[in-house]
């Protein structure tokens, strides 16, 4: 495999980037490095201990589902959340829709203890105070993309505002058609491609960092909407803690490090010798965002 | 529900929603349908038949699953099908791959007969000829995005070149690392967030038009890149057959059409009760491509 890209320097989205393609002179092209290499030469001072308050265990009869909660977006939901699990709120729970090339979605009926039963939407908030690692790509729905603390994210300089964007595996709170009828005691996670049409209109609090097949493959429900038409159909939900309550740990490589910036080139520019023609380029919600697991 | 959008003429996408527009005099805002609403009024000359011929069953013990063929993007690769189904190299077939948010892929392990082992690869061909109905959306990979009789493709000024994009459900000829050496004896699916670096690197040949749940829920293979370790958990093959064997036909609804442009401006603007702020945007991969059952 040759180590030289055809194109070099072929899209100067990152700092980093940018000072390999200058220190070349522009003139020698930059050694292309596989994502495995990258991640392999990775110091541990690019990665961050996810705290365990904020892992989130689906626990189901098939596998468990962890997932890692975004409380920067979404504070309220996730402080909710939590009132509500301590209230055995989803106690019994269970997965009542599956639609396919769309969401997996679950719910509670147990008790809300002293949680609210509606909540003040968090579609998006002020883009202050966040470390948002731009993306330098072309995207559908909004001006800006990149990535806040390990998620996908966008913002706007038209108000300042900033969210979460509906990749694959992000964890949602499902609301009615009051903005406020959402209280995380209805979850969905995205297992198709990126809904972004649903982005500003509902609440994002984290996403699925592993075990998210045991929610793709779930059968498809054939109801509207992917409901599950049958009670027997549901896919009962043994648990659903947090990581406190777990031995193992998890980290996430920080997106604003340098280890992150090369990954993304190494995977906008696919220089393995099965490529042909590499696209140079590279979407939001096709990026890998990659943890690991300390035990 | 008001059938006033809140921003009129919000992305000027189509000749349609400019004339619409333009006879509004861009003070009335355009009524808003639904998608449903947009089908219920479509006129029959706004489906065409699919050639039973470039319909391609495939039968599992699980379900049928249904594709259209696209030979304008891929004839030697369908021609080249045509004679590996009727050497019989599909019997036996198994599925052997299933990866999560990636693909699902399968192979043939019967006779060449006269079928090519190898072919020159179809991964772009000219545009010349082609009808291609623009979505006017911003795409991470492609200058120009749109539709070619019902499939998802882009094309570049540049050098005139166009092609089908990997959306999901797409189908595809697996390939190993020389160009050529793709035959459509081994075939893929897109099941997951639309893998569009494989864009203009593999030859796309047409799309799952019903039944993708039959593949996307399969279990995720354990082993590199998702292919299953135990051949018993390969996934049998019953028969691949066109559409010439059955006597269900498919309508496809016309990407040129008034009634698919009205479509798209629905779902780039949505404006059901639910949707707070409707993204005046889509993305090529979130159109349906609607297609209808005619017995």
């Amino acid at each position: 495999m040759t180590t030289e890209p055809r194109r070099p320097c072929p899209f100067l989205a990152t700092a980093l980037a940018v000072l390999a393609c200058a220190a070349a002179g522009h003139a020698e092209p930059v050694a292309w490095r596989s994502m495995g290499d990258v991640l392999a030469a990775s110091a541990d001072a690019d990665w961050r201990d996810i705290e365990p308050r904020n892992l989130l265990y689906l626990e189901l009869d098939r596998g468990t589902v962890v997932m890692e909660l975004a409380p920067q977006f979404a504070p309220r939901h996730i402080a909710n959340l939590r009132r509500l699990v301590a209230a055995g709120h989803f106690s019994p729970a269970a997965i009542a829709r599956s639609q396919d090339n769309y969401v997996v979605q679950w719910s509670g009926a147990g008790p809300l203890g002293d949680a609210e039963e509606r909540l003040a939407p968090e579609f998006f908030r002020s883009a202050q105070g966040l470390t948002f690692t731009g993306l330098a790509s072309r995207d559908a729905y909004a001006p800006e993309v990149g990535f806040v603390d390990g998620f996908p994210a966008a913002r706007t300089a038209a108000d300042g505002s900033a969210w979460l964007a509906h990749c694959y595996g992000m964890l949602g709170a499902g609301r009615d058609t009051a903005a406020d009828s959402g209280n995380a005691g209805e979850l969905y996670v995205v297992t198709g491609h990126a809904p972004r049409h649903l982005d500003r209109n509902v609440t994002l609090l984290g996403r699925v960092i592993d075990g998210i097949e045991h929610l793709s493959t779930l059968p498809r429900g054939g109801g509207p909407l992917g409901f599950y038409e049958q009670a027997s159909e549901r896919v009962p939900i043994r648990r659903l803690r947090f990581g406190t309550d777990y031995d193992a740990g998890w980290q996430a490589l920080r997106t604003e490090s340098p280890t992150f910036a090369a990954l993304v080139e190494s995977r906008r520019y696919r220089n393995e010798d099965w490529f042909v023609d590499p696209a140079g380029a590279i979407g939001l919600c096709n990026v890998p965002l990659k943890v690991r697991r300390v035990d």
